[in-house]
């Protein structure tokens, strides 16, 4: 049996101005979830919102709080960001990703959002009729709604058809070689699948970039959280993989939200390649006379006249929290691997009741535990998934607004606490009791 | 005698990438000034910067350092912002404007830029056709530059000759008739002139926005600092001057940055009037899917996918700092009052020496004593003046980057302090008696 009627979920939906929680937005789905919480004061396991739910990290707290009382907040942060946190960025990719990127290239960003929203802007501008971006999905939904906002082209697979270096480099270049793909985007781990590419995928993706000038917009925003390995140790392999190692054309996303619990602060930085950053580009100079480089123009005449520069407490957490990691004092790893524990026992109640992990597969191994795994059940389509599942207590976004073309959902480990195991365990299993024959 | 030799002001120039000191934006003009002042160890006197040098609000820095240890900045915030402070940003346009807006209407954004930049989006996305920005200039030139990013049309005039309801009429309309103008934006008091529009120039403004359905961009980024009246009594007349009182097409923009010393920590809000916030727009709706109300696709579809929210803590900070000033209990205008009295001597050491305010006059009034002055010399041209100003110590932008058609400099007061009286004082007399014949 059902926890909510047809008639109310129609109601919640009507009330939030939502047309049809099966395809809604994230951000739909919690306004519909919280809605239907407050009206018939059930509890909803809520597998909707990827939003950290571990405690921030005290390290940059405690910063901020310093730089605050020293008086810091009172004048305007340079445009690319305080020297201490373009010195701490360019430490930390050498320690954890092995790459060597100068303190300029490093520019504060507003949250990675506000990263790839600068980068989409300076990468189709550069060369003029180089203006789409490739998005390598399933993906992040906000990305896509900034080119909306922008009014940027893009394209777009499924990479569920073609991992491994062989595929994947024949099905990029179908899109490269029209020539007019300015950039190619993707997360790894994927949000949503928790999909990694492996080492040979990501080679592909770089070589092939150089090849045909496209810029690789590599969003690390679960960074060292492919829990399978420990990425974690300053210094040391296993280093994180990247696809920066096989190419000059990238710029990495390196968000605080996830690893340090920091979403709330909103801080990322904008990674740029020294190489890509001192390309000079006429169509950038004739457009902002600022002699066109291009780690210039992203940071001077793209991203300074959005947010002039970013929140300077902020930029001296974050600062202190990746020092501390280079030093070997902030073992970030340890304070998130929660989230596979999470996802673990979430993942084996829904497997135990007729659920299937959709992306269950890299390459060369399974998928790991993290933040995110995706849901299928029998055939049932995405948008049904979705609008059963919230039927039973249970919220979650569709695949389909991820741009995958599986039947499935997205779920987020991060705010199912050890206390709602019986609640999720019964809900499902109830759910399957329900839909056995739709298996 | 000139303090900097040609050749070196070449120098630095070269150095900093930067063409011509005579008309480089305020960015390249600091890189010059800090380059020269390095290179020689001459202190220079830095009127070129508008940002604020005095104390960081105290009570804004305890809320945040206690939001921060609350542990507050881990989970993404909302969208339009935390309640706390959309609520104090409703009360304070109240007891400060007395005008009402709904607490939702009241977005947080990085900073006025950002809010800018999101209303541009917005107010030129919601009509096909009607897709262009009217500046009544001299203006902030961040804001034409987001335009360029944005690759969207505007039109622009010096309000020097058009001062008094019945000019400023007849010149508006001969924008507005043609009708793709989408909005319109100003300051007031008016970066970089300090002028401020009166009580009957704003009534043209409204009025004529209603009539040919055109966004006023009320930029109130120098919030009761026209210190000729006092505006800061909450709840008591006068009340801050305003096109709102004359339309429903409005947004204000309250930056935190010059009028509780906060620009370090980018905090503003976008404050939409209710009628303009409910209206429906299908072009909004056929972009973004979310039923194009104008003040949710603002708030949801433009401005969340840039940042995804501003800085929690920062957003406790605004609140207090808000709610304490309607309260009576945080006196801004006697904190930053000090720039007045820094621009009246610098003022009289100018005009001493042979120079003129450019715009000295509103329609009734003198202009007042603020954070901002405009200066001639003769009839020397804008970008001569800089560049022999530099050379004489004193750094500052040509007005002419400010779309202004008059001769003559933009001056901050904000970084002069007492101490620096004399030199500035030597300095204006020597270039008084080198430039003489200039007069």
């Amino acid at each position: 049996m059902k926890l909510f009627s047809d008639e109310l979920i129609a109601r919640a939906c009507k009330a939030c101005h939502v047309q049809d929680i099966g395809h809604a937005t994230i951000g739909e789905t919690i306004l519909v979830s919280k809605f239907l919480q407050k009206e018939t004061g059930i509890e909803m396991v809520r597998m909707d919102q990827g939003s950290p739910s571990l405690p921030i990290n005290r390290i940059g707290v405690r910063a901020e709080q310093d730089a605050l009382e020293m008086g810091f907040g009172s004048s305007y942060p340079h445009a690319q960001g305080i020297p201490e946190l373009c010195n701490a960025a360019s430490r930390f990719v050498k320690a954890f990703i092995n790459i060597d990127i100068k303190p300029d290239g490093c520019i504060a960003t507003t949250g990675s959002v506000a990263a790839s929203f600068g980068s989409f802007i300076a990468c189709t501008q550069r060369i003029p009729g180089k203006d789409k971006v490739l998005f390598i999905d399933p993906g992040f939904p906000i990305q896509k709604s900034q080119l909306r906002v922008l009014g940027i082209g893009w394209e777009s697979f499924d990479i569920y058809n073609y991992r491994g270096a062989k595929k994947l480099k024949a099905k990029l270049e179908e899109y490269f070689k029209r020539g007019d793909i300015a950039a190619i985007i993707y997360s790894n781990p994927n949000n949503p699948a928790w999909i990694c590419l492996e080492e040979e995928e990501l080679a592909v993706i770089g070589k092939l970039a150089t090849k045909y000038d496209v810029v690789v917009l590599e969003d690390l925003a679960y960074f060292c959280m492919d829990f399978r390995k420990d990425f974690a140790q300053p210094y040391k392999a296993p280093f994180i993989p990247t696809a920066a190692k096989y190419t000059d054309n990238y710029i990495l996303m390196l968000s605080a939200s996830k690893i340090f619990s920091y979403a709330g602060q909103r801080i990322a930085l904008c990674c740029v390649s020294d190489k890509l950053y001192a390309r000079q580009y006429p169509s950038l100079d004739s457009r902002y006379h600022d002699t066109g480089t291009f780690g210039v123009s992203l940071t001077s005449s793209i991203l300074y006249m959005i947010t002039s520069g970013c929140t300077t407490s902020t930029q001296y957490g974050y600062a202190a929290m990746l020092n501390a990691a280079c030093d070997g004092n902030n073992n970030f790893r340890e304070d998130v691997i929660e989230y596979a524990r999470r996802a673990k026992w979430m993942k084996e109640i829904f497997c135990k009741n007729g659920f299937h992990i959709v992306y269950d597969r890299d390459v060369t191994q399974e998928v790991g535990d993290g933040f995110f795994f995706s849901l299928g059940y029998g055939n049932m389509g995405s948008e049904e998934l979705v609008r059963e599942l919230i039927s039973y207590g249970i919220s979650s976004i569709s695949l389909s607004t991820t741009g995958s073309e599986q039947n499935g959902i997205r779920a987020c480990s991060a705010m199912i606490t050890q206390d709602m195991y019986r609640l999720l365990e019964e809900r499902t299993e109830q759910f399957d009791i329900d839909h056995r024959d739709a298996r």
